[in-house]
């Protein structure tokens, strides 16, 4: 009976594994830079967590299920839910703001397709308890950063929700949610059906479409102009300021709804070079979750990154230690296995594991690309030396142990 | 209304998960260091993958669920299975041996208490394609390695369960792996009474308590007494001799059982120092799976490592580089800024976000245990320079950018 893979996961081979080891690191250690600090919380979490933040309409996109006890669980979607239940029940002592990170697996039950997963993996940080102008700039800058250390090249696309909602002050807040919806999927025929059911006024439909269609650097006198000079655009325009002190490029985009309603003010997303129709790499904004999960009101800012997508177009390569494979006749092998606990402190080493003859030993090096053989041999122990032969030019040499550490050591 | 983490399952703070992401990252080091290749299976797989190596039985014991398309699936209660399965979906083409290890999460639902988990980590190689001796003495040896970077004393104790088998080869397959389950978990009385209930002979239940209970480097004679010099103690001396290379200490412990029917030789215990009841660090062994999930006869070698009681003991702390926070009044804020972008290639660097005053920003600093603070001050910047406060000692030095990253760099 043969077992498969599960539909829609994946099996990462080592080539694989150590690339996105590679970059994750790379990722992780600027997310360190900026002072924020990595958390961990478990792969599963109470149902609930889920449904109070996005409805029960989420459930058909989760991998639940009811556990042992008969409690409702399911496999986490994303990582925010996650991290402000951890803040509730074990992190508000901390001082303010906090700022975490964190890089982990999430699962969504959809049908896979190109660039999307049923298990994927998440980067993302939360600054929790600043809702300053200051806190935004420095989430879409260290988002802009993180990208670009992976070798990213997307458009960092700004918006602030405070503006299509200050034009749609007017309507029930349902019919508010529903047109933020068609917004953010740009469905823009289901969007002019809905206001012509509801009779919205031809000036609220000509604003909304102006709007939603501006876009660039310099579009802020435009909004302006259609809803006025909002306290929430005051604060924005200082944002932006602080992005040019933080040498992010960015774009205006007020079409940008994110389709969730606990988003208060200023969202952004990323969108790659080098992607097909998912090309979306990065989204975020500023948040308030806290309350509706039972602690205070404390502002919160933050952004996810999808990783698999990072790594169909990142160009960074792991280093690569030059690896060796230590090579001696039967009667030298427990002499090998000696030379090998040594140069382990410095190089990836390999020695022989089937008991092959001399040349089967070679032959096998060769077949797993090592850089070096370290030949283990009669008349070279004599000499207190060892033969180092490099693989590609086929050269060899006679040196000591120091002499090949310090050849082949990373500098 | 709050949401509570899940039973059994954990947060992990930032001082956690920095210790955890940092012991990690040296065990990772040392199995590259052997020439072990990471890889990453699925958090879920079928659930007839885990059925078929441990029996029905195992179902109580995991968190298993029915999907939204009707498959029976399970959250991983360990990875050997998994492995098994990449190998046989994609690895086989790869040159033996294959040299594997990863470092994921697994789950079991069972009672939470001290140590146990119902989610936890698990540090695990295994070696797929040789059945030498040299491949047994390989994986101790670097199950001994890895366990030893983290600075864990334990002692490693080796069996092999040939030497049961052939004792107990007049009974029946059935009452084996009854036997054998009953000495791996040391129950005595019960292992009496089954033997007694089966009639066997005063002889057989001597050689068998005499053989479970021998402990020490220097048992083989006396096993050879009792079952011979089968071929597998042959073998297994060259292992022995060969973990004399690696210099691995060990003792011999013809008792271990491991449990489950698929190791075929060589098995082998790590127990900690530090530790409760719950002493076990490590596990492995040689083992026959692949031809049960459909491939072919393909002998392997592998250990899992528990993580999380590694790190309980753990003694290394992850260096700490030195942190920053720039201090400035409001309207050099856009200045400190941009010093925040250089310092940040070096060293972990906070700015206000708070929009606080001077003095509030100090504070902040010192609340985070911020190592040093930069003032970037009017005076300071005519002079080219800036102000770094030592906030331990108090000191205070006036210096250019350059001769800052100079001092705070990590040599």
């Amino acid at each position: 009976m043969t077992v498969n893979r599960p539909r829609g996961t994946r099996d990462f081979l080592p080539a694989d594994t150590a690339r996105r080891r590679y970059v994750e690191s790379v990722m992780r250690d600027v997310a360190r830079k900026w002072g924020y600090s990595e958390i961990i919380t478990p792969t599963f979490e109470h149902l609930d967590l889920f449904t109070l933040k996005s409805g029960e309409g989420i459930i058909g996109e989760l991998y639940n299920f009811t556990d042992k006890g008969g409690r409702e669980m399911t496999l986490r979607p994303e990582l925010t839910a996650p991290v402000m239940r951890m803040y509730i029940n074990e992190l508000q002592p901390f001082p303010k703001p906090l700022k975490l990170f964190y890089f982990e697996n999430c699962f969504r039950y959809e049908r896979p397709q190109k660039g999307r997963f049923r298990e994927f993996w998440q980067f993302g940080v939360e600054l929790i308890g600043s809702g300053k102008p200051d806190s935004d700039a420095e989430v879409i800058a260290l988002a802009d950063a993180m990208l670009k250390s992976a070798g990213v090249k997307g458009d960092m696309k700004l918006g602030n929700l405070a503006v299509i909602r200050t034009l749609l002050s007017g309507l029930e807040p349902e019919i508010v949610s529903k047109v933020m919806r068609l917004v953010d999927k740009k469905e823009y025929a289901g969007l002019e059906a809905l206001l012509e059911e509801i009779g919205a006024e031809e000036q609220l439909k000509s604003d909304l479409f102006h709007l939603i269609k501006l876009e660039g650097k310099h579009i802020l006198p435009e909004v302006i102009k259609i809803v006025g000079n909002i306290p929430e655009l005051v604060s924005f325009e200082k944002t932006l300021k602080l992005l040019d002190a933080y040498g992010v490029d960015y774009s205006l985009d007020f079409g940008i709804a994110r389709g969730l309603d606990y988003y208060t003010g200023m969202v952004f997303e990323v969108y790659a070079e080098g992607l097909g129709a998912q090309k979306q790499v990065c989204g975020g904004g500023s948040y308030q979750l806290i309350q509706l999960f039972g602690g205070g009101d404390v502002p919160s800012t933050g952004f996810g990154i999808g990783f698999d997508r990072i790594m169909e177009i990142c160009p960074l390569t792991p280093p690569a230690p030059k690896t060796l494979m230590l090579v001696s006749k039967p009667d030298l092998h427990l002499k090998a296995i000696s030379f090998a606990n040594e140069l382990r402190k410095y190089v990836p080493v390999h020695v022989d594991l089937m008991q092959r003859n001399f040349k089967a030993q070679l032959s096998y090096a060769n077949t797993i690309n090592a850089d070096y053989v370290v030949i283990v041999g009669e008349k070279e122990l004599e000499a207190g030396k060892l033969t180092l032969r490099d693989m590609v030019s086929g050269e060899q040499e006679l040196l000591t142990l120091d002499e090949i550490i310090e050849k082949v050591s990373p500098s």
